[in-house]
């Protein structure tokens, strides 16, 4: 097995989600990093999803395997733009299966943790059985940018971020649909071919579906499952929903299909209605 | 609020579960346990979501609110019965929510890793809006007990917990069904009411369901959702569901339901078939 198939992941000069993830190593386990303004999520703050990028990409030089393969995250503060430290470490590293921590903290106050353990999801061996289909959408061609061209000045992630659906979703046009479930296809707008590493942060790359209830949506603990290396299209498919808001909790569950038809990465996020 | 309201959980002295997941104190952040044979799973192992309620019980003393709301573990290496000791460290406590880590050592080796964040779920407030329903069962009388009072020499958690099926599951009578669903009742067998710490050991309790495929499972990563107190009925009404077998590894998610019909808790695993 060539080196590029065991460490497939080599950083993508030039695009925004490398250069933006980018981390500094100082010390063994010991990291610096820049949260950017350029992935802030509706409300304005830097996007889950980018934060744990920047966790996965300090951790994954530690790791001797390449894909993450199960990452939860626990989402303890807001982050905002500027530098921020990362620690990692070292829990266990098996044969198969590597498993570390990281700790992304800003002015000394810690922002999020996140366990991961990683694998070599090209070496996978064992049985495929699949009980469920990739979105039914048509061609990202043929479908329509729910943003319209429109800048929405703050929601900086729609300048990284690009959308395709079936039609514009309700609440984008002033009628929520109440159903908070959507499917839709999603790339990097610069192009960047999307692997593994970027899986994690696409889970929480989309608005939440309650917006379809007229809510907005603070992460409590994200857990994302990367299930297979994505084939190189940089359109992936996605599936969103929504289907128990309790008390104001919710969780969101999510999934992610490659150019294929082949699942590629699935989450579920313990997320707050604000109020 | 009384004293009761925000700490209901007191032990429940002569239970099973409270015996066997008891921890002692040594130290600041410092415990120790040990782990029994008593709720031995499929395999014969420790069951995971056993290991949990040891990990849980260790962190729930030293955070100061009382409902596990998120948790997420992290299976690094098989559990066996004998003594572990247990370290835990707070790592932000909020107005609201407060967070742990938890590690479960056996020999020195580091056996489970979780991290936990901590709600008062008497206290939420905000929308509940529900686009699901609970498992459509009979009443736990009208159901069969899939054992059928037969001993499972080794699975000892079947003296633990009891089930009740619509009927007898393929798998249990030799003509697998070929899917990987279900619907049953659980209870404790000694009669423990269930509040929301057991819940965290209750989604990992019953035979994974791809068992109808002819497989076993081993949990990688384990995230439950506690979604609400259950009412003190000592039933419970689950619904498991994988969907996704791919080169292997499957999620399997997992849902709880109260007598009054109302989800309390949700999971998800991602496991691996041995192989």
């Amino acid at each position: 097995m060539s080196t590029s198939d065991t460490r497939p992941h080599a950083a993508q000069p030039g695009y925004a989600f490398d250069l933006d993830t980018a981390v500094t190593r100082i010390a063994d386990g010991a990291y610096t990093a820049t949260v950017t303004d350029r992935w802030a999520a509706l409300g304005g703050m830097p996007n889950g999803g980018y934060l744990l990028g920047i966790c996965i990409e300090a951790l994954r030089g530690d790791l001797p395997a390449p894909d993450p393969l199960a990452v939860s995250g626990f989402f303890l503060r807001a982050a905002e733009p500027g530098p921020a430290e990362l620690r990692t470490k070292i829990v266990h590293a098996g044969r198969r299966h590597s498993t570390g921590i990281v700790t992304l903290t800003q002015r000394e106050r810690e922002i999020v943790r996140v366990v991961a353990t990683f694998t070599d999801l090209a070496r996978t061996e064992g049985r495929t059985l699949m009980l469920n289909e990739p979105p039914d959408l048509p061609p990202p061609e043929s479908c329509v940018d729910p943003l319209g061209g429109n800048a929405f000045p703050g929601i900086s992630i729609t300048e990284r971020v690009e959308y395709r659906m079936r039609e514009a979703p309700g609440w984008l046009s002033g009628a929520l649909s109440g159903d908070p479930r959507a499917e839709f296809w999603m790339r990097f707008k610069d192009g960047r071919p999307i692997d593994t590493i970027p899986l994690v942060a696409l889970v929480d790359a989309a608005a939440p579906v309650v917006v379809e209830l007229g809510e907005g949506s603070s992460t409590i603990e994200l857990s994302v499952h990367v299930r297979a290396r994505p084939s190189p299209s940089p359109w992936v498919a996605c599936r969103a929903s929504t289907r128990h808001v309790i008390g104001g909790y919710h969780e969101e569950d999510f999934e992610i299909w490659d150019g294929d038809g082949n699942l590629v990465a699935q989450s579920r996020q313990l997320a707050i209605l604000p109020h």
